[in-house]
Formats: structure tokens, C-alpha cells, sequence
């Protein structure tokens, strides 16, 4: 059986594919000559599996979009406070001020506009360093996340410091009012090059699966970014990422998302998948025309929606056995706090008769601190109740499973 | 055992007890009047079990809590294309304007500001009604959300009409704008009885888990609103609940929320829970002080973070197992998007070899619409591979299993 | 001989008169059904004579030309200081806030605006007050400035309060920041009343003439306010009379101006002359099209600008004659700082060599302030210089003429 | 006898000299070394007359007050449709809007802020020039207007450009713009010479003064520009000059004015004088503090406001004779509309009764032209009244005094 799903995003481009609204960026002639009839789309779940259709596999200018990547590489190289004290984090009401600067600070009001991201480029590996240092991290950073080397279109970053005004005039208000440092022609000629990394949409929708799946890349399983970090870079993108449209694209499709001048779109929903578009023709806001309506198919048809409360598989126990002494309580999946929540509430109900009782842990992936927390709570309570608790821990997903008074839950025999 | 969760939370209101910072607000008497000691909270999860501690029992006007509330109800009584041509879904950008009324069509840019919520109060039942009609819609309609019959504070009413210039300059420029319709005193003095209904904590959190439950009372199973209105409910309070720190909001806490001058804060995270929380000393932005910061401790040390991808449970199939000529696949938990693609992944990675296979639904909760057609998609697949399919589904969630080809699967014999 | 002007003012019309782009004010019926093809003009010099042309015995409802008046009429019943507490004096920035008042005080930013008119307006007579003595204030001092007794045209008057939802919302908003203490309705019906007293260009003339003779009507001599009331209130006309061109109106005209949304137009150039207009149609911005062409050609035929520096006469003393013992210094005109410097410098420059000096002011209209103060202290000094002075002032136009040492100079034989 | 103006500067610098609020700019070093303690005062009236005190021949940099000054230039060098093209008359808004573009336009909105002054900078001589010969042509017209020679700072110029970056960001966004065509940065090199252009405030004075007369050199008699720059010029320093206080500077001191961040504050009266102020300590706005406490006492004490109506000198004709068959009318001063006004009512109420009329222009200064206009109209319909019309002109103010019907009025003898 093949599995429908490239069938699926066939279906969605085909539907949309004379849709020929917009134009192409022509601002510079390195992306006026792009192919305006591209098409393409990938889909990666956080398990690692990619489904893509159209044009996967052509290469074009990350853009906008490596501007949530960048972010989080910064946060990862400079720290949490220290980023905050030079990018805020608040949609930008750029309609009003043609820079978006916070009144007061001066701090950019996010790293999704161009103020923030010129910003935090700047701030990648550390203070002090160079142009081509920032730059060779955010190649190299970009290129774990999609799993192989990427690299620099020189091309594009000549065509494009050509027209750098706007942002060599945002960099020199950003050095006078000490955000950043550096010249900012160094600074916007790494920038540049920073957006002028070559991606697909394969490489696009890897990325940005790892952001969803809390910065653990989902093919290696390398933790790219901490957890906070990831999270931190997805609530941004919601709340800032498409911010002409902020509040009806949040409504209407529910999925944080990035456009790119060269016609590229990302989307993350954490937990579940990355997404990335390709199709050069861009409205009046800069935004792909058929990128945003794929988007709007995906979050209608598929029910990709942040906000969609569908989104969680069963939370109730495996199984609840008594066999002679022993009540066994199996659980299963990602154990949070709704699903410690879930055995307990089951254990508070109907606390169990038998003398011992065990906790068996193989079918679970994985705790989440409170999660683990709530069970071990559980445990050292049906311990104070009198009972002899026992743990099966095969993978050791609960290390350290101390009751709260020294001792350790009793080794069940298979 | 008794489940740890109360004791969570009295210890959360504990550590916070002492934060006297702010004020209560004394605009009215009424609630100039207010204990501001009082310090509650509550928490119900989408399996409908409410946790609560503090103050919980004690009633208090709803106030702009309200709003959410009535924005689905407006929805369900005229509908979401009528609703939104009279408010929009954008953050306010409430700094720069007065009335927040969008430039061109006057409409108030979002039902979380009062120039939204009194258009969204005059929207309810339907045009060329009366206040007393409209009220009553309101009060019914939480009430059913609360499970229980609530009132209207007619002391709070009284002495907050006292005080309504504000709201009834703004219902005036509505009319002036042909916005609403009836006269701005009727619609004001409506909107004020609206949001002096009588809550406790419990019931905030109550209402508020029914969205979160995708508009499903989680304690009735009555479809209390359609699953898209308590979506947009949520992605409206999630992108312009807490307005004036809409991005650091959803940065650090990451729980779409909506508070009330009177003390209350309520939060929902789609899929897991309702929050509510009491304590009327308030911020200079007028959100109660010590509410937040159990809001934050909560996002903090229990994981609920709308951008957080641990919350989801095991998406893998419960088993698959070969037995004579007969594979069976057993799914479990809600089979949504990203659970329908990994037993189409697996079927599609290992297609059975025997002549049978059985699709066993027997642990399926649900299926959303876009898993449904999934999954049939995969059993028409595997028909057309020559293989005979058949379907257990003893709840019947997955009714008129067609396979596309105007067969059904065969009922297999326990 | 007949003088040319009101040749002058009939070209003018009839070079316009075939314009007819812009409509007449639909809002209300009673503004509706306006011809509008009246077209009329007048001209009040600062010595009380009036040319016209057109349509100039049509009466017509003042509305917003009113809240120049208003505003000199608060400013003599209630002190500068307490107007200045509640109106500002800063042009608007309209585009940015429905309802132009400042952030923080809250007062509305100027006169000019709705906001200020509708305070200003309850600023008449003083607190606790009723509506029908403020209304009876602005009649009766409209009808001293225009020199005859004006009605109320109450068919407008209601017409009006049908459709005054937008300054009932801005009158609810006024009293909700304290702005005003009174019935919000009452107010608004105030102001109506007093926006609805009927004029003709005739009347606006002779009434903004009193405004460009310092307060003093140019007929009746009557001092109606006191100079700086006048100049204030043409300050105020200046920066933020034609708000929505304010720069270009300052630029290209020169002329302080209000509108009315009757078709009224009205400009004053201090020193020099009023001016009204009637033309009902309107552009976009809701100022009569026609109006302003006939202030655009006044301001170029006529060199009527407020920064054309030829507007002056000359300064240079009537003559200085020598005769016997006895020096004459005969000064003419209005002797203000120029003109006293100009006669000191003369002095300075040429100290008389005889031993008597007698200034002569038979030809003086009339000192400033300043002007009377220089010319004193010139003859101090003359007198200090061992020079008897004396004066000749039949007129008494410099009364108390103390030569600063207790002596007073000597009283010349004719 | 000694004119008493220098005395009364005097009293005003020792009154206010012992305000030391304020500090002293210190964002580069060169600004940071200047002696706070400088205060200095100089008026130049439109006849030539300087009268100073204090330290009024210490030189310090022009800086802002460079503006209005470049202004006249470029109106001069590219006519006004141009550079209104390129930069507009709008008061800034500058609170709301970094860079003051105009929305659309993306034009500066004036000259007096720093992206318009840039813009103006770069519109001196024309296109395709460098920046020296820019530099030269501010100098020089600066030089010609303050009536010697006055050179570049060169240290403050090498101070400045260390810290421009804030200017270096407007000129790149002004290039994106399209508003500018050359390197920013030699943009910037050559407004920052302009403003370092040395001048005391004597020349500050006397450059004024030649606006406030008109674009006439008030000691050389030179048009140095048209008259209608100079009203252009003096209309944007009214509506935009002093942008963060418009409305109530222009109510309060009614001084067109504009001020340095060197402690410098320039001031013009149409027809009367131009002001130049010295003190270092600037406000939070960035304006001289004790330079506008000057400018407030001089337009309280001495009357100088824009919006005085008193400010001119008597109208009436300087006589009527008869005698014998000839009627002699000596009119006097300049003769604008005004002037012609009074005439022509003069004549229109008692027409001559003699065969013969004299114009007599001995006295008059000059004709404005419409004043010109009308007199000649007035003089043609006493000859079509039947009058023998003469002109007596011996310094030919009224050069070609046709009657309109092809016959001149013959010429008296004396």
C-alpha cells in the first residue's frame, strides 16, 4: 500500500496551480529572473517523515524565512536575557513606524521584521567577532537543522547589496542607538548573505520540524536547540511572523508562519509537523499568493490548526491488571502533565487493593519534567498509603526514581 | 492515594500569597469594595475534572471575561461571515487609538476590546431585538457552559451604569458608524448586566475548558458551540486577549487568556485544560496582579505552553499483529492528521502479507474529519492491493466505512 | 468714482462660479437641501468696510465656524489659565486618533477640533450653568461681532440631533475623563444650537473683521475681547484651523481659516481684514471647494498672506522741523516697537541741537504698549541730556506722560 | 540722545541669566567643550538697524538653524514645483514616526526635520553635482545673507561624522526612497558641513532679517531670493519649526523660529525683524532654554507676535488738498491692498469736485502689486469720470502708469 498523502499535496497543487495573481520580487534582477511558475510543497512530521510534491528539489533564497532559524541560533549562542535586552518580542504595529523600534529602548520590536533580524544576526556566536565568523554559524547552523550542507548564492548577495538601502539605513538608526555594534555595512553584508542561503522546500519543512518537535532535530535526534528555545522561536513567529495579517492569519489558518521575497513560506505546529511552500509570485505584502493559499488547504482540509483542541491521541493508562498481589499500572506515550494527570486521577478513584503495585513504563517515550515530577508524587503517596511500590523501567525513561524518603521503588521480575 | 493536583495548587498560591502589589480597581463602588485578599484557582481538564484552590466558592462579576463567551455565542446565533463584517480578529494596537476602530470600515478591530465586546453583545440572538432578550441569551449561554444556573449582580449593574461614559461614547461612535444599530444606552446598559454575571473560579474554569475542548462540555458531552467557533474563540484571545503585552504574554506563558477588572483571569490550552483565577489587586494595565503569576507558575513548572510539542500522547498504532491469514491493526486514542499518518506510514512501510487484514477500532476515541478520510483512504488502498479489509469498530466511530468503490469492509467475527 | 473692490470680488466669483465639483453635506435633510449654486463672498476691512458679491444676503447655518467665536467667548468668560486646562492649543494629528485628545491630560488638543468645540462650548458663562444660558451667551456675543441679532435656525437644530451620534460619543468621552461635568446630551445639544445660528458672509466677515482689529469691532469701535483673547484665538485658527492641509493651507494661502460644513468659509489676517465665504459643496475633507479657491486667489491677487512682509506702512516719523529754539518731531500712525524704533534711531542718529524738543503726536492713531513705553524713555532721555522737552498730544493717546524722574514735559503753545 | 533698544536687551539677557537648566549637547565632544555660560542676543529690523547684547560676536556652529536657510537656496536653485516634490509643508508628527516619510510619498513631510533637511541639502545647484560645490553654495548664499564671509568649522564637521549615524540611516532610507539619487554618505558629509557653518548671533540676526523683508537684503538692498521664497520659506519655519511645541509656541510667542543644537535660536517677523539668540543648555527637546525665554519676553514686552494686530501704521493718504482747479492726493508708506483700499474709499466717498486730480508719490515707498493694480484702476475711472488725471512720481514707483485705454496722466508741474 502506498500512503495516500503525496497523493494529498498532488491534489492541493493542482488545485491551486493556475492561480497566476501576484508578480514576482523585482527589486533586484537576481530574483526578478526567477521562474514565476515554481510550485512546490514538503511536509515533515516530527517522527522524520518527509512528503513533499511540485518542485521539491529546486534551490532558492532562504530570505525572511531564516529569520526565525537565526533567532533561535542566537538565543542558543548569546542567551535568553541577553538576546531580550536588544530584540523585543511584540508584534510590531509596522504600519506606524517605518522602523519599528520600541519607543524608549529603541529595541527592534521583534526579530521577525527587518529591524530584529539585521539585530540578531549581529548577535550570532558573540561580541567582537566578524562578519564572515556570524555568517559561517548561520550556514552551519542552518545546515544541521536540514540535514546537509547548504550554501551561499553569491549571486543573490550581490544583487542584493545593491539595493541594501532600506537596511543599511535601519543598521546605521540600529548603531545609533547602541543596539548594535559593528559597521553597519559589515553587519548588513552578513545579513545579506545570511538570507541568501540556498534552501528546498525539503530542506524547509526539515528545519522547521525541528523547531516543532521542541528543537530535537527528528531524523538524528540530535537536540539542535534546547527545548525553551524552540518554543520561544514558534511563539514569536505566532505572534510577529506574518504580521500584516496578524490577527486573521492566526484565525484563519492557525499556523505560525515565515514568508520569504524569493517565494518561499514556512509554517511550524509544534508537536506535529514543519511545512515549507515554494511559489515566487508574492502579493502586495510580500507574501507568496499560492505559499498562503496551500496553507489555508492544509490548515482547512487537514486540520492543522493551532488551535485545533483534536490534536491529542488517548491519555488514559494502557492497562490497570491485578494479577494475585500486584495491581500493574501500565502507561503509555509522552507522559505531560495532562497525562500524569490522567493515572492519578485514575489512582485517586480507585486506589488499588493489592498489596503492591507496579508502574510499568516500557510502552512510554518520555516524561516531561512535571510530568515525571506528578508520577513520582504518586508513587511516594500509594507508598505512604502502605503499599509496596514497584517501577519497570526497561529504557529507564524515570531516572532516579526516589519516593521522596530515600528509598527506591522495589525491581519487579519479569 | 490522593492525587497530588490540589496540592499543587495551594502550594502555587501559597508561594504567591504575600504579593500585595496593585490595587483593586475603584472606579465603582461596587467593586471599590472588594476583598482583596481574596485568592483562588481553579483548573478543569477536557476530561471534564475540575482541581481547584483559595478562595473558589466565592462569586465575583465576570466582567471582560465575558467577552470570549459572548463572541461564541455570536458566532453560533448570526454567524461567523455576518459577525466578522462587524468585528474584526486583529490585535488592537489599542496604544494608538482611542476606540481601536479600523480606518475604512469602522469596524472595532477585535471582540477583546470593549468597542469589539459591545458590538459582539449587540450581535446576540439576532437584529430588532431587545436588551432583555440579549441579556438573557448571555446569561443562558454561560450557564450552560458553567453547568449551573447563574445571575446577574444587579448591585454591580447599577453602579457600573453610573459610571458608562466611557462605553457609551464608544457605543455612540458604533452608531454614528452604522456599526450597531439599536440605541447606545439599550446596547451598553445590556453589555453592562452581561458582564456582571456572577462566577466563582470553578465556573470560569469550566466555561473555559469547554473551549478548549473544541466547544464539547466536558463534563455533559453536549456540543455546546461547533468545534470551528470555539476555535476562532481561541485564536482571537490568543492573538488580542491580553493586549497590551500580547507578544511577551504569549512568549512567557504561552496560555491564551482574557482577565476582568473585578479580579478574574481565566486561560485555555486546546486539548488540555481550563484555568481561572481570582485575586482583585490589579496591575496599572488593569490585569490582576498575583493572576498572572500563577499563570506563569503554572506555563512554568506544569509544562502548559501553547508552543510546547510535548504535549502530545503515542501516535503509534496500539499493535499489529499477525495471526493465520489475518493482519490486525489495532489504533487507539483520537486519530486526527498526524495519527492517521503514521499507520498510513506503517502500513505503507510494511504492507501485510497475509490476504486479510482487520483495522481494529476498538480503542479509537475519535476520529477528526480529516483522519476519517485518511484512514479510509488507506483501507481502500490496501483493497486495491487484492487484499480482503476488515473493519472492528464496536463504537461505531467510523460510520459508513465505504471504500470508495461503493463496497464495505467486512465485519469480522470476535 | 466707484471703488474697484467689489469689481475685484465679482471677478473672482465669476471666474469659480462654473465649478461644481464636490457635494453639498447629506447627512442630515436640513444641510441636503441646500442650493448649491449660492456663491458669495465679503470682505471686512479693520476700519469697518464691507465689500461683497454674490449671494451675500443668504443666511446660513455657522457650524463649525462657530468654535473660533466660542473659543474667544470661553477665553473672556472663564480666564485663559482654565480654558487652557481642559482645551490645548497643538494642531490635531486628526488622522491618528478619533478623537484628538492629548495622551494623559486627556483634554481635547485644540478649539478647532469637535472634541474642543464641545467643551468649549460648556466653558460659556461658567459651571453649573444651563444649556439654555450658554446657548443665549454665543447668540448674543455673535450678534455683537456681526452687529445685528442672530437667530437659531431650529430646523436645523434638530436636524441635527438625529445624526449626533458621533459627538455624543465624543461628549461621553469628554465627561468620562472629566473634561466636562454635564449631561453629555444637554452638551451636545448646546453645541448644536450654537453651530446652528444662521449667518451671512456679510456677518462672518464684520465677525472675524473684530478678531483681525484686536478684538475691536471695527464699527462700533466696542472693545468685544480683549486683544489677547483675539490674538489667541487667531493663533489657534492659524496652526489648527484647516487641519487636514494645515501645512499647505499655511504654505500656499497664508490666510487663518475655518470651515463650516453649510459651505461656509472664513479668514482673517490680522491687521488687515476679515473674510467670508458661501459655496455649499464640499471636497472630501468636508471644506467648501469654491470657498477655498476664493481665498487661494484673494491670498495671490490680493497679496493677502499671512507671511508677505509688504503688509506695512511706512514708519519713518511725519517730519522733523527745526524752528527757532525748538525742535519738532511730528510721529504718525500706530506707534508699536517698529514705529518707536524707528523714531528713536532717527534721534539717536540726530540729537537735536536745539535746546527745546517737542514731540508731536496730532497724527498718532494710537500707542502699544511697548510702543508707549519706548517713546517715553526717548523723551527721559532727551531730557537728561539738558533738552526741555515738550508734548503735543491734543488726542491724549499717551496719558501719564512721566518723565521718570517725577517731571512731566511742558504743554507747547499752538 | 541714545536709542534705549541695546539697554532693554540688556535688561532681558540680566533677568534670565541666571537660569542654568538645561544642559549642554553631548552627544559629540566638539558641542560637549562649549561654555554653557554664553547668552547672547541680537535684532535686526527690516530697515538694517542691528541691536545687540551679550556675547553677540562669539562664533558657534549654525546646525538646525541651517535649514530654512538651505530651503530658500534650493527653492532658488530648482523652483518650488521640484523641490515640493521631494520634500513637503506638512508639521512632522514627529512623535509618531521616526523618520517623518509621508505615507505614500515617502517624501519627508518638511524641511525643519532632519530627513527633510538632507533632502534639501541634496537639492542645492542640481542634479548631478558633488558635494563640494554644495557645500560652496550653502557657504556662500549663507555668507551673502549675513553680509560677510563665513567658513566651515572643520572640527565640528570631524566630530559630527563620527556620531551621524543616525542622519546616515535617514539618507539610505531617503535612496530607497528614491528620494535622493546620491551616496549617502556624501549626502551626509555635506549637510554636516552646512550645519557647521560658523555664525554669531549678529549674523543669525541679520540673515532672518532679509527673510522677514522679503528676500531684500535689509543694509545691501539686494534680492538675495523672490519674495515668494522668503514667504515660503518664513510659512514652513511657522507651521513646522518648532515641531515638539507647535500649537502653543505659535500661541505663546507667535515668532516663526527655529532653533541649533548649538545653543542657537533664530526667529522672524514679516516686515519687522529677524532675532538671533545664544545659550548653550538645551531643553529635553533640544532647544535653547534661556533662548526661548528670550523670545517669550520679547514678544510679551515688546509685542512682537505674528498674530498682533497691531502692528501697522496709519493708512490713511498723507493728504487731500484743493487747490484751485487741481486736487492733489498724497498717498505715502507702501501701498498694498490695504493701502489701495483706503485710497480708493477715499475717493469713492468724495470724488474730486475740481477738473484736475494729482496722484502725489513722493512719500510712497513702493507698490506691492496689487496695490500698484489698484491704484491705476482707481486713477482710470477718475478719468472716465471726466477728470484730468496727473501723476506726480519723482522717484517712478508706478513705472508705466497707463490709464487702460491707452493715455497716460499727464505730469504735473511742481
Amino acid at each position: 500500500m502506498r500512503t495516500p498523502i503525496p497523493d494529498y499535496l498532488d491534489e492541493i497543487l493542482d488545485a491551486l496551480r493556475d492561480d497566476d495573481s501576484g508578480s514576482v520580487a523585482d527589486y533586484i534582477p537576481a530574483l526578478k529572473a526567477a521562474n514565476p511558475d515554481l510550485f512546490a510543497v514538503a511536509l515533515t512530521t516530527v517522527a522524520g517523515r518527509t512528503y513533499s510534491s511540485g518542485d521539491c528539489d529546486v534551490e532558492f533564497s532562504i530570505q525572511s524565512m531564516s529569520k526565525p532559524f537565526a533567532y533561535a541560533a542566537a538565543l542558543a549562542d548569546r542567551g535568553e536575557p541577553f538576546v531580550t535586552s536588544r530584540v523585543g518580542v511584540d508584534p510590531s504595529g509596522e504600519a506606524f513606524n517605518e522602523l519599528s523600534l520600541e519607543t524608549g529602548s529603541h529595541r527592534p520590536r521583534n526579530p521577525m521584521i527587518n529591524a530584529g533580524a539585521i539585530t540578531t544576526h549581529h548577535l550570532l556566536v558573540g561580541s567582537g567577532t566578524s562578519r564572515q565568523i556570524r555568517v559561517e554559524r548561520a550556514r552551519e547552523f542552518f545546515s544541521e537543522l536540514a540535514g546537509r550542507p547548504l550554501r551561499i548564492d553569491e549571486r543573490i548577495v550581490e544583487s542584493e547589496l545593491e539595493a541594501a538601502d532600506r537596511n543599511l539605513a535601519i543598521a546605521h538608526m540600529l548603531r545609533n542607538y547602541g543596539i548594535i555594534e559593528d559597521d553597519p555595512h559589515e553587519v548588513v553584508a552578513g545579513y545579506t548573505a545570511q538570507c541568501s542561503i540556498s534552501v528546498t522546500v525539503r530542506d524547509i519543512a526539515m528545519m522547521t520540524a525541528t523547531l516543532a518537535n521542541g528543537g530535537i532535530h527528528p531524523v538524528t535526534g540530535t537536540t539542535v536547540v534546547a527545548r525553551p528555545i524552540a518554543r520561544r522561536t514558534l511563539s514569536v513567529m505566532a505572534s510577529a511572523g506574518m504580521y500584516d495579517a496578524a490577527g486573521s492569519w492566526f484565525t484563519d489558518v492557525g499556523i505560525p508562519a515565515k514568508s520569504g521575497v524569493a517565494g518561499g513560506l514556512l509554517g511550524a505546529l509544534p508537536g506535529q509537523v514543519g511545512i515549507g511552500t515554494l511559489s515566487p509570485r508574492l502579493d502586495d505584502h510580500g507574501n507568496s499568493v499560492r505559499g498562503q493559499r496551500v496553507f489555508r488547504r492544509l490548515s482547512a482540509d487537514m486540520g492543522l490548526h493551532l488551535m485545533d483542541s483534536e490534536a491529542l491521541g488517548s491519555r488514559e493508562p494502557r492497562s490497570i491488571a491485578v494479577s494475585g498481589d500486584t495491581t500493574t499500572v501500565a502507561l503509555q506515550g509522552v507522559i505531560d502533565f495532562t497525562g500524569a494527570e490522567v493515572v492519578l486521577d485514575r489512582l485517586d478513584r480507585s486506589t488499588p487493593t493489592t498489596p503492591k503495585v507496579i508502574i510499568d513504563l516500557s510502552r512510554v517515550d518520555s516524561f516531561t519534567d512535571v510530568g515525571r515530577r506528578m508520577v513520582l508524587e504518586g508513587m511516594r503517596r500509594l507508598s505512604l498509603d502502605g503499599l509496596a511500590v514497584g517501577l519497570k523501567d526497561p529504557d529507564e525513561v524515570l531516572p532516579e526514581p526516589d519516593l521522596g524518603d530515600g528509598t527506591f521503588p522495589f525491581i519487579p521480575n519479569d
